[in-house]
């Protein structure tokens, strides 16, 4: 039996819950810019199919702009689905947030389908009072 | 960077969450007539499926409870599934609540598999204490 | 129109949530001893794929690493997801939870597939502050 880890309070927990919520709305509707801004000035993104992080808000702002532009000529919709969600307070005032992402596709006239399950560690930091992301890393399941 | 959204406080996220976990749940057990009853006496439901609005508790129990009958004939069990909630209080003292909604499908003997996902925008207001819908606009991924 | 059952507070809610994806998490990583420890000492667990009830941290941590090890031999990675919580507090103290289960299975090098949705009732006691599971019984929506 191991100790409880520090848990969020139920604000800062539903708080984080938003800001998921609309911050892969962004992303979903391509929404590259707004979706950019809710990462610090030099944030970074380490994603599965990278092999070194994104980092800064021009460059994640690109990334989903090319993702929302393939998305688009192949007429289909991600949703991105955050679950599973722990938030831990480090002593900096920072907050780890782990969760499980899953992506499901839907094609025009075509079935939803399951894409892919990751894992999702990011470290929240709080700027003039709104949420941003520091640091993304992003772990596929199906990869090694 | 755009300002960030108000934000429903954590009492009243927590609730919506509970609202809907319930308001499923009577949906896909075949409570027809409590599910209705979570809709406002004229509270409206404007499924994909149809050109027009469910209005009015009566026409809403008779949707579920066909519903509910289809899918007994067929064997089958339907799981809504609601994630990516984001609650926005209006001046008027109601709540909009924006999610994303799938649908499991499992059939007697069978494997689950992801049937559909939509978004839901609600109106929520509250009447004796309760939460109930006043309007709920369902978007299928898969339609224009 | 039925009356609102007691919906447990906001910062209970937010702890439920968090005591799932924690050890939901310690499940799906193979961690059976700790994911054990998140069970009373003589916690029962009702599985769908077992006559009766496994009770007891110990047989409950053998039962965890035998499905580990099974995963492993398997190259499949499960990932337990927990969603449309409901948390009624009873007069004893402890709290009901029902909830969604689903288990999303990936192989590697595969693609994610559904494996199952459940439907999951437990009863949580408080022990020295921590919640533990006192018994739960899972069903699964593809048997009688």
């Amino acid at each position: 039996m191991t100790a409880q880890a520090p848990t969020a309070p139920a604000d800062v927990y539903a708080e984080v819950q938003h800001f998921y919520a609309r911050q892969m709305r962004y992303l979903d509707s391509g929404e590259a810019e707004t979706w950019a801004g809710t990462f610090t000035e030099d944030g970074s993104f380490a994603p599965p199919s990278l092999p070194e992080p994104v980092r800064g808000r021009p460059l994640l702002a690109e990334g989903a702009r090319n993702a929302a532009a393939g998305l688009a000529a192949a007429r289909e919709t991600h949703r991105h689905w955050v679950g599973m969600l722990t938030v831990t307070p480090a002593d900096d005032g920072s907050l780890t947030a782990e969760s499980l992402v899953s992506i499901v596709a839907v094609a025009q006239g075509g079935p939803a389908r399951l894409h892919l399950v990751c894992t999702c560690r990011d470290v929240l930091v709080r700027e003039g009072g709104r949420l941003l992301v520091r640091e993304r890393v992003v772990t596929r399941d199906d990869r090694p």
